[in-house]
């Protein structure tokens, strides 16, 4: 048990960047050791709770209309030629294979709207198809110019992406919405992982869209995430695939679409980063692949308890494994503490006796004595107790990091605080570049956009420029 | 209704592969029209389907050990050059990407022992580390030289692919035989598509492999179709890697490899051909996407009747979907039945007078009544009935295949009969390649190996070049 002080090399609040990069290693969620820079090899731990995000997502995902579709991970040059913005904005960082299809270079996708588009055209006649609301999981490469970090960003990245199609502006922007949902529903409610909704600046809009949505969240060093983001596409997009639809008045016209692209990995990574700690990860109950790890002590009558409590939680549909291996109790605790599992049930003769076990907790480090009898109840019960306790610890860090500023000093002193600075600002469209710019510079930080989901009133003058401010944006450090 | 007849254009009986065509259109399984060869677009209903063969994969693979992990999907050339079999087999399929990485090209996996050998040699140290029972599942693609066909042969096709390292060459060959329990168990049980597993003649063996064990199905047209393999691995080709770990005895030894593969749209195309019909796709009750529909009929207290049913239906789990749309009852029963949906529940007040509801099942074509206060529970019965149906079915169409041949006189017959003919023949090692060709330049068939779970005794001499026979092969045309 000594070792235990050693199991980082520096605390997660020392230096979380470092901390970061070896709980993936030590807890065997990556291993950066694969011969292809840029690309890393998700081991069974991390695969397993990505796994777990992916049936939840789609689950949700199906529950709103969403169709499930697998399509090609190849997609040719002269659909990305399509859309001069999309490819202008993708194309430095297509991987092309190399061999052509005529004239037509080959590219892995980087994502799909041009698959997708390209079969829309075929698939939407009427009215009477739209929506139409499709998703797909699987990866997409990107290569990368800045520097990869593993899990945050890849050359090759573990995601969903819909894309859809509706009749009016009005639907596609509802869409819209419904995809913040279910960032609020998922990754904040579910996954304790909380968020703004930013609609970004024109000059950071997803290359073919009228405006972008992401979802900012924050790591413990103060540093902006981007999470999913939806985006609105502009018309001329599908419109130069061709899709059309003959409308209730018998016009023809062109849908609006709409995508949105939770991607599991770079979520995964908020998620060790927002809740982890210095004895390892520290897993919502809702993801971890195992909830219950038993440690039997030996003592008579031990192995059919554990059989017996087993069996009972699992019909409860709780995933449990029992550490029967011949490694000592206080490398097992280590072991299934460095993993993140949120219980572990001691059991031994002197729990027998009276009949009651010892759950030790991960995330507060208590250790409880539950009557046997209610077990299965009882750790069912302590789940939910255990995600609302993640959540509301991610919120309250959250909340404390959003700072008003008036002022340059006051901005500056924020992010260099590795906070957020909320201040009133000239534009968040194309006449704003230049005051963003210089917050950039002086500060090596971004104007993230404004608020999707608040009306948030601007005031005074621009702390750069001068000029009447008209919009409320929020800048900060980032990924 | 008076449509219905039309629904293909050719039956199946006389004209499978047509039929094959037009019911993947027709049933939305996939889009062949996507602007790259040979990579196909698999739509909602494909989809779906495939999702639940992945479902069921993943369970079985997981309970019997296999750790899900997510490796990159572009491997290095110099991994496929370490094994000089490997790159051979697989260096005419490859899609590289047109940047190099040093000196060596990037390929997009055709498969991934090269990927996961890489890793092994870092993973695997000890006895202790053994076995190691991994998986992903994902995309692979192959630059196919034979013409594609969609599901069958595609340029990208998804499966699943599991990469085991053992301590033993028995351990290794026991993993075999549970890869083979596997097939058994999902694909023949619970898809209801009989096959042989066949050890591969030394000619048709892996590149890399000191033998492998393909399952063989049939098609209706007599075709042999290649189901899931199972390789047992040269241990030369673990050892390129520096794959090693000290043993009990505390010797360096190399493990033992094997690798299978279940491709979830190759299975589909087997699904789809074994149990479809002259109506469209007949899907076992386990992997239906819907596995009832109801189709109200206008009347009074119909709508409450209804919501009551799928309430009651759901909560057994079963999938169900209500068919409320503004189509005519006809072209209801029409799409539903093209759709393999195994049942179809009709209500209307004649059926909540008789507090029965008339269920079409979709494989017979019956029509039963079934009591509206047990019909969640009478569904999931019918369910077993049905799917035992469908493999019963499948079983007497299989049986009925393979004949017996001792000449070339019968073997000819046999395979212009579109069966597959058994035969004692000379060798399935290099020495019967010879013999083989001829077989394969007179009939346009494949000598596709001996029975793995049967141990058949040879008799007599060959059929081709009259020298002793050693073993009994079967000889059949194939996809």
């Amino acid at each position: 048990m000594a070792k235990k002080k050693t199991t980082f090399n520096v605390s997660k609040s020392e230096n979380f960047s470092e901390w970061f990069s070896e709980i993936l290693q030590k807890a065997e969620i990556t291993d950066l050791r694969y011969g292809v820079k840029g690309f890393v090899v998700i081991r069974p731990w991390g695969a397993l709770i990505i796994d777990k995000m992916y049936r939840l997502y789609e689950d949700e995902l199906r529950a709103k209309g969403h169709e499930l579709s697998i399509l090609p991970t190849i997609i040719p040059e002269e659909n990305f030629n399509k859309e001069a913005s999309h490819i202008d904005g993708f194309a430095p960082e297509v991987f092309w294979l190399d061999k052509k299809q005529g004239d037509s270079r080959l590219a892995m996708r980087p994502t799909s709207e041009t698959a997708y588009y390209e079969m829309f055209a075929l698939w939407i006649r009427s009215y009477r198809d739209l929506p139409l609301k499709m998703y797909q999981r699987g990866s997409v490469f990107r290569n990368e110019t800045k520097a990869t970090r593993p899990l945050l960003r890849g050359r090759e990245f573990q995601w969903i992406e819909t894309h859809n199609a509706f009749a009016t502006k009005e639907d596609a922007e509802a869409q819209a919405q419904e995809d913040i949902g279910i960032t609020e529903k998922l990754m904040h409610k579910v996954f304790g992982v909380p968020f703004f909704p930013m609609k970004r600046p024109k000059w950071d809009t997803f290359p073919g869209a009228v405006y972008t949505i992401g979802s900012d969240s924050l790591m413990p060093d103060g540093k902006i995430i981007q999470q999913p983001s939806t985006h609105l596409i502009k018309q001329s997009f599908p419109k130069s695939f061709g899709v059309k639809f003959v409308d209730k008045d018998e016009g023809e016209k062109t849908p609006w679409t709409t995508c949105y692209g939770p991607a599991m990995s770079r979520i995964l990574a908020s998620v060790i980063g927002m809740h982890g700690d210095d004895s390892g990860l520290v897993l919502p109950y809702a993801l971890a692949p195992v909830q219950v790890v038993i440690v039997p002590f030996t003592g008579e009558g031990v192995d059919k308890a554990v059989l017996d409590i087993e069996k009972k939680l699992r019909e409860k549909g709780v995933s449990v494994k029992v550490d029967d291996s011949d490694k000592r109790p206080g490398e097992k605790f280590f072991h299934w503490e460095m993993k993140g599992v949120p219980f572990r049930i001691e059991v031994g003769e002197k729990e027998l006796e009276r009949g009651e076990v010892s759950v030790f907790i991960r995330d507060n480090k208590e250790k409880v004595g539950v009557d046997m009898k209610s077990l299965a109840r009882t750790i069912g019960k302590m789940g939910v107790e255990y995600d609302a306790r993640l959540l509301a610890k991610a919120d309250l860090f959250f909340e404390d990091k959003v700072i008003d500023c008036s002022d340059k000093v006051s901005i500056g002193k924020a992010i260099g605080d590795e906070k957020i600075a909320r201040f009133s600002f000239c534009s968040v469209e194309a006449d704003g570049e230049a005051c963003a710019g210089v917050i950039e510079k002086e500060f090596v930080a971004e104007v993230r956009g404004t608020r999707a989901d608040l009306d948030e009133k601007a005031s005074g003058k621009c702390p750069i420029c001068g000029k009447k401010n008209k919009v409320v944006v929020y800048a900060g450090k980032s990924y």
